[in-house]
């Protein structure tokens, strides 16, 4: 029997960090690339992040305000979502800076072209997948109050992947060292080839 | 200079099996308790999932269909997000059956009563997050057709943890070692306290 401890996130947590996103994780990352109206690449990383449906692909994030990603995917219709793999966790957390100006430039990153859209993706990310906006819309509350962030949903129209990831004719998940948004204020996660169960579904 | 292999979903993968899920991954699993209309207990695992907003927290999940988890939880308006660990895996597996019937009786679980939702959660799982729904519509692709999924998105109204993890003040996101949907049709990674990264975020 285990004691509980409960709160009520409208009346606060009472504990030292807000613990909401870390209950909800590890979580991928999505590092994305967007075009603003001016032509300037913009790359940051959003965990408030997921797939919501197979075919077609359909993809969201959300983002706290309407911030560059946000407001870029919208103008140009599309934006590209890079995997973070270990060898990037550095670049990722530099791109999180709120300065606004190209994170490639700032990171040393190169950009390779899309193949559908005129987003570049992150030339050293093993997995890109090129999106094109669905719907963009602010988040509301149950009490259908704004609360300050924003929804976006897309359809995946292209992937691009390392060719040595798909070698055997699968998608080889564990082939690279991917890294996901873990707990607190600066903790990641990496996923490596430990730590596996396999099970298979009943029907 | 990475080799890459490219391709559009519309118009297939020409894999083996669908990458798309394994590579928005591995992806947090919410583990959904619902009441149905006629008060029966359901329990069922979704990966399609992820939070959006903090404060409220707000977070989402995504259902191939109108399967019972979403059809009882816009019914009563109010679902429960329990966590998978490690000990759990096996049930949450089991739950996962396709079978219409009490999932707490066909995997032996024990319930426990939430604070505030009539649906009881998983008395074994070490974090339970009681939810009221907002907003639940059909995913549209885009084109504008519906795909055939629904998006259910919720309120967390209350949190429920195993004291053990916030003991220290905070909450201990390693203390409990969590289940992630990763690749294929039957792979699953549980995170550890390994292959953790600590970066401070710039300002």
């Amino acid at each position: 029997m285990q004691d509980r401890y409960f709160y009520e996130p409208r009346g606060g947590h009472g504990l030292a960090h807000d613990p909401i996103a870390s209950l909800v994780g590890p979580r991928p990352i999505a590092w994305i690339s967007t075009v603003s109206q001016d032509g300037v690449l913009n790359l940051a990383p959003y965990s408030f992040f997921g797939i919501f449906n197979y075919r077609p692909p359909i993809v969201a994030f959300a983002s706290d305000g309407l911030k560059d990603s946000l407001r870029n995917a919208l103008h140009q219709g599309e934006f590209v979502i890079n995997t973070v793999t270990s060898e990037l966790a550095a670049a990722m957390n530099a791109s999180s800076t709120s300065a606004r100006r190209n994170e490639f430039e700032l990171t040393g990153l190169a950009s390779a072209p899309s193949r559908l859209l005129r987003t570049p993706r992150v030339a050293d990310s093993p997995v890109a997948l090129e999106c094109r906006v669905i719907e963009g819309k602010p988040l509301r509350d149950l009490r259908g109050a704004e609360v300050g962030s924003w929804l976006l949903i897309g359809e995946v129209v292209g992937v691009s992947l390392d060719r040595r990831l798909v070698e055997t004719g699968s998608f080889d998940w564990q082939g690279t060292r991917r890294v996901l948004r873990a707990g607190g204020p600066s903790d990641y996660h990496v996923v490596g080839t430990e730590n596996l169960i396999r099970m298979t579904r009943p029907t």
